[in-house]
């Protein structure tokens, strides 16, 4: 065998492509690709620059964020147990409007600290300046898909100039910091969008051969006006016949999700967000009979609070089992596909990443299992679902390059991307 | 003023008492007590045998878990993912019925543990072989408010012996551990212990003074059973008049809620449990109406999976949220509220813990807020109630004692309690 970059041993290993997992086996990864995953040989030993002990460890694939609006990091906390309404027109939008690429770029670092910290490897993100977003993701070494937002709220002149925008970043940073970041059209949803400006999007993307990132259902509010449910009214225009990434997905009937099936739109459940605005219970039993792909998302940490993928798996499966009544329901090893293979289907990225597998790309998660609230270990997915946190990773790899180790972040200085974003949240809002 | 033990300078102090916080404040303690609480006057420095800085941290009264059966941490992850009589007839049962006491105090030692390192400084517990929780809490150096169980099964005989255990027990263990245990009768439920048993239970813990902690309402079955409210069957007992600590309430009526406010019984609200087993929702926000002093517990570590109350506090008001359809029910002071003072009076230790008090014992928890997720600091409370997790938690100080400094556990050999635990877990499986 050649020489490895990197070679984790004596690790238990959970692959994703099967339920049993790998016991004290080996990942080999060279130029940012896993080239050997199993019990290697005793005679074949594997020769690496970088050797890592797995004992007491379990690896996982890095864990997909499918939809965030990672520099609200700066609101977290900002506006409180308000409702919707309140908290976008009195908080949240002054100070968006405020926001200057600058801030985004501050609050986005300190958003990317965070997802390295709780085991995060990949997120779909849309917001402004995503060109701040972009190169953060460069930076600190992580994966994303990520969408400049678009909107008109009722100026054609302004949806036309945001749309501009999205092209734009999409042809400048579709495969920037080597290929790990990659683009989607964002309009930002049906409601906020008209008619003429989404179809402008559909034939873009199109053209452009990317997919569209966009707020689906999270209230009832667009179908009580238009009597037609905003699934009905994006497959009319022709949007889900692009690869489509469906944030929240709450008010569906079973036509909608039939739709979505057709469609192969991608669904992201974002179940502590839903929960803290009061927004709705995703049917994700449902969508998953329709044959639906749901992955799992945080949301903006203003209404979360935490990037935490480690939290949002546990509420993901807890609000599914009240709201159904069946404790049956997504199970464990369900939940971690949801955050992984799942999201990596989502965001268009199935080949490279989301399982640990020979030929794909080395995102890796190891998880530390020697805490107490880990202990015994009876069953795996039950602990990484129901009981890890994010402060359990103890070392995160991303296309082969080593992002943490034993919690010691490589690419960022931590201490100065918190301090850097406090004094901005700050500055924000004294301006 | 008089030299204190313990003093902690330059830090966030959350009373909870009022809601503003001292801001660079100090807490002295002395004897076990808290002595200062504020900010010194510049003049009259205190000294100490032992300083602690608190910057970058807050101080809270330390946690309290009002509802748990904490040597289950052993079971934990052992049967995931069921219904609950599947969960409890095929897996629980079989296992508690093998259960020495030896094995308890193991589970128990774990379970102290991990609360301590998750910043719980006070728990109620329901279980068998009781006396070996309270020796694991005398170790630990935590408080804890103890009950031996008590059902019958059809078997008055067995009842009878239950009974007499669990008065043994608040005859051995009240005031035990220098009076950070106290004790109280454990009849298990309405639907467990006939009528004739709990009149029993009833005269006991009048004559011995003591209050009676029960699981109540956490399924439909007794009400469909005996046209009957558990709330309504344990009141024309007289159970009620005694000092209740009354676990889930998730079935209750308006009628019920009126009894259990007129009779002033503590209602544990117990999302996570509730949520993975789909037990039900409590109503809190009916509950509080009527006057009810509600606080949280996490319940045992096999349907939670574990034993952190902040995570505990922000399902409890996310679910509350989702269930009433609206943001701003529970806002963030009032579910610390919930997890500190309303535990406190619930438990009868409000002359003594749930706030930090000149006078109360010094039980007090300093979280560090240096952390990617808990940055920006725009509210203290949100931030406690969504952003924190256990391991934010630094230092732990109980009855006067410091039980963890800077994430170092005192009193427990940490990986000696975590390796007999998985032990004993593996040899209960293959008993």
């Amino acid at each position: 065998m050649e020489k490895a970059d990197i070679l984790i041993e004596n690790c238990m290993i959970l692959p994703m492509t099967r339920k049993r997992p790998i016991d004290k086996g080996s990942i080999a990864v060279k130029d940012g690709k896993i080239i050997f995953v199993g019990k290697p040989a005793k005679t074949a030993k594997i020769r690496a620059e970088k050797k890592m002990d797995g004992k007491g460890k379990v690896a996982i694939p890095g864990l997909i964020n499918a939809h965030t609006h990672v520099s609200m990091t700066l609101f977290r906390g900002i506006a409180e147990d308000k409702p919707l309404n309140t908290w976008l027109k009195e908080t949240i939008w002054p100070l968006e409007a405020k926001l200057k690429p600058e801030d985004t770029y501050k609050g986005a670092l300190l958003g990317c600290l965070e997802m390295i910290k709780s085991g995060t490897t990949c997120f779909a993100d849309m917001y402004f300046s995503e060109e701040m977003v972009a190169k953060a993701v460069e930076q600190s070494g992580l994966r994303a898909v990520l969408a400049e937002g678009i909107f008109e709220a009722g100026s054609s002149f302004l949806g036309e100039k945001m749309l501009r925008k999205s092209v734009d970043f999409v042809r400048k940073f579709d495969g920037y910091a080597n290929g790990r970041v990659t683009a989607l059209l964002g309009p930002h949803a049906a409601y906020s969008c008209g008619e003429k400006l989404l179809k402008k999007i559909c034939c873009e993307a199109s053209r452009l051969g990317v997919g569209i990132h966009i707020h689906l259902a999270e209230s009832e509010e667009f179908k009580q006006k238009y009597r037609l449910s905003e699934v009905e009214f994006l497959d009319k225009i022709g949007i889900l016949e692009r690869h489509v990434l469906a944030a929240h997905c709450l008010y569906l009937s079973e036509n909608d999700m039939h739709i979505l099936s057709e469609r192969k739109v991608n669904a992201v459940y974002v179940p502590v967000s839903n929960m803290k605005l009061a927004s709705g219970t995703a049917k994700v039993k449902d969508l998953m009979r329709f044959g639906v792909n749901v992955c799992l998302g945080t949301d903006g940490p203003a209404s979360n609070n935490t990037l935490d993928m480690f939290e949002t798996m546990k509420m993901a499966t807890l609000l599914q089992k009240i709201a159904y009544g069946d404790p049956t329901v997504l199970p464990a090893y369900k939940v971690l596909e949801m955050a992984t293979i799942n999201g990596a289907k989502a965001l268009g990225l199935s080949e490279k990443i989301g399982t640990i597998e020979e030929g794909k790309r080395a995102d890796i998660v190891l998880v530390d299992l020697l805490r107490p609230h880990l202990t015994p270990l009876h069953d795996i997915y039950a602990s990484l679902v129901y009981s890890v946190r994010g402060s359990d990773v103890d070392t995160v790899i991303v296309d082969g390059k080593i992002l943490m180790e034993h919690r010691q972040v490589k690419f960022l200085d931590e201490d100065a991307v918190m301090e850097k974003a406090e004094k901005t949240a700050l500055n924000l809002l004294s301006r």
